[in-house]
């Protein structure tokens, strides 16, 4: 798009995995005390983080999660189960230490940081609460673009200094959360898009409509679909025009985070549709992203199947805030120690064949 | 049966999960700061547990393994990818810290504790292995019973004993871990009796075998029910006859944790059929089980059904020494903290509808 202001780092290229370690990790899972693939696909994860880290011996002790909340004008058209009021409230939640993703944050000594990008009601000021507000929520997208080329702009950035940050704190794997009341359907509207499928086919209950519920979400996507297709030439405007601030700061922090060189484990079906993003505006983001469930959500499996991508978890979990991805770290973690800690055939003579 | 010596103990009742607990929880669960059923399997982890260990704050930060480990008669039909000297060199790796469930058991902060119930190889004396051998493994099920009624009621009180030991030692939850070459074939077999189900519908490569592999496999398993389902009218009889030590430890652990009221979380293929085999033997077991994952063994599945068991992870995963339960444990954990620590609606003060 020509009338569209690129967004120049988007453009710089994701770091390479490094291939010898890979092929390090893959000959020592070989050497290890157990039948040749016996550890099914926590042999995999090993394999790629070692050739991620650049390491024989992967680790993701030190694991950084940012959430990053918004509002989003579509939220008027009735597409959730609660109203908007909540965005804030869970705010405050996260910053009490009695949401979800705290009290994981905490069983895996994660850090955890909290940015709102844009809630329409008044938080009041928060201990460990970033205020980047952008707006009192995106634009309602049925009637407008959600957000301003600006915007856009801005809460990439935003994505991209959260990843930098857990990089300076030498974190070895990154999370993004997300909460927004209507951010499904932002994240509904913005897959179809991206995905060239109907609304029909990617949108579900979300955080708990009935079925009725779910049909008025289908048809609110469809006419932001009418309004918007036709402008939509790149994944930058579709993310523009039908993303939410959330969405685009993951989809900044995903791509941030692979420039870097930084891990980022996916969470459910928002995370995704902004890692396809992410992987639309830079295609070599993909090795950096690792997928860590599988959601309630029906619209997840199209997406998961856009992103080739086989999460490790199938839990029918659909909270967000990087729940899912925070639940899979001890996956991770455990995947490493087998890797590193057990003995070779060698080591403990064991016979093999 | 009237010519078999029952095990008395066997028909002790299980303890009863606790009802009351297991609704408080439940109503806990729908006060949490997410939308009603937004964990999806983890809630129904916690209220579980809950009902199992009769609290409102379920918790599985003590967890005791035990590694039962014997040998087949079995192996000499050529039924493993190993030799069968690999029990005895895995049992010296189980001592020596090397296998994966030495490397799980000490990155979740669990006792493991080893029992040699019969290795055809000697390991000689080693710290931290239980010498209780029954003999140089049972005897080859395709000429004679796998085991004599002594030594099947041997190996089930050690698996008693074990469950006893990590109650005495206060553990929140049993894992129980087998190793054993050819004991895929055993618990095929088993299985096959157990489920009226035929050999060529359950058995698969074990550790590795390849397409001929498991066609003698089934042949073997064939054999062995040829001879003995006639003479199997009772469980106890099928694991006499078509068990392994292990397999028969594994059984009574499980009976003797339903006994006491402490829930065991069940590994894979192995497990899960000594787990068919308790419940067939004290039926009111099977609350106390929990299912950790699916095996890439193809039989499970068939086993798991059996079970109308749904386990939590699914990732390929085919080793066995308690490995897949060990991997499962900390999603138990986070399960606990989410159920234990997470905000109400009403504590954080946020919007319900």
């Amino acid at each position: 798009m020509n009338d569209v202001t690129a967004i120049e780092w988007l453009d710089i290229p994701a770091a390479q995995p490094d291939a010898d370690a890979r092929q390090a990790a893959a000959a020592r899972q070989g050497e290890l005390t157990k039948p040749p693939g016996a550890l099914g696909r926590l042999e995999d994860v090993a394999i790629h983080l070692a050739a991620l880290q650049a390491t024989a011996r992967p680790c993701v002790d030190r694991v950084h999660i940012t959430v990053f909340a918004g509002d989003h004008g579509v939220a008027a058209e009735g597409v959730s189960a609660f109203p908007q009021a909540v965005t804030a409230e869970m705010v405050k939640n996260f910053a009490r230490g009695g949401a979800a993703i705290s009290v994981a944050a905490r069983a895996l000594g994660a850090s955890l940081e909290v940015i709102n990008l844009g809630t329409a009601f008044d938080t009041g000021p928060l201990d460990g609460v970033k205020d980047y507000r952008l707006g009192p929520g995106t634009a309602n997208f049925t009637a407008q673009p959600a957000m301003t080329e600006h915007q856009l702009a801005q809460a990439m950035a935003a994505g991209r200094h959260a990843a930098e940050r857990a990089r300076l704190a030498d974190a070895q794997l990154f999370i993004g959360g997300e909460m927004g009341i209507g951010n499904t359907t932002a994240a509904t509207a913005l897959a179809c898009v991206l995905l060239d499928a109907k609304a029909e086919s990617l949108a579900g209950p979300g955080t708990g409509l009935d079925h009725v519920g779910v049909a008025r979400k289908v048809h609110v996507v469809q006419r932001a679909l009418d309004l918007h297709l036709r402008s939509v030439t790149s994944a930058q405007e579709a993310l523009r025009r039908l993303g939410g601030f959330e969405i685009a700061a993951l989809a900044g922090s995903y791509i941030a985070c692979a420039h870097m060189g930084l891990p980022a484990l996916v969470d459910g079906f928002i995370s995704s549709v902004a890692a396809l993003a992410a992987i639309r505006l830079c295609p070599s983001a993909d090795a950096w992203l690792l997928h860590s469930h599988a959601s309630a959500e029906p619209g997840h499996r199209v997406v998961l199947e856009a992103l080739d991508a086989r999460p490790l978890l199938d839990l029918e979990m659909r909270l967000g805030e990087g729940s899912g991805a925070a639940v899979a770290v001890p996956l991770l973690r455990m995947a490493c120690a087998l890797h590193n800690e057990m003995a070779t055939f060698t080591e403990a003579s064991v016979s093999t064949q």
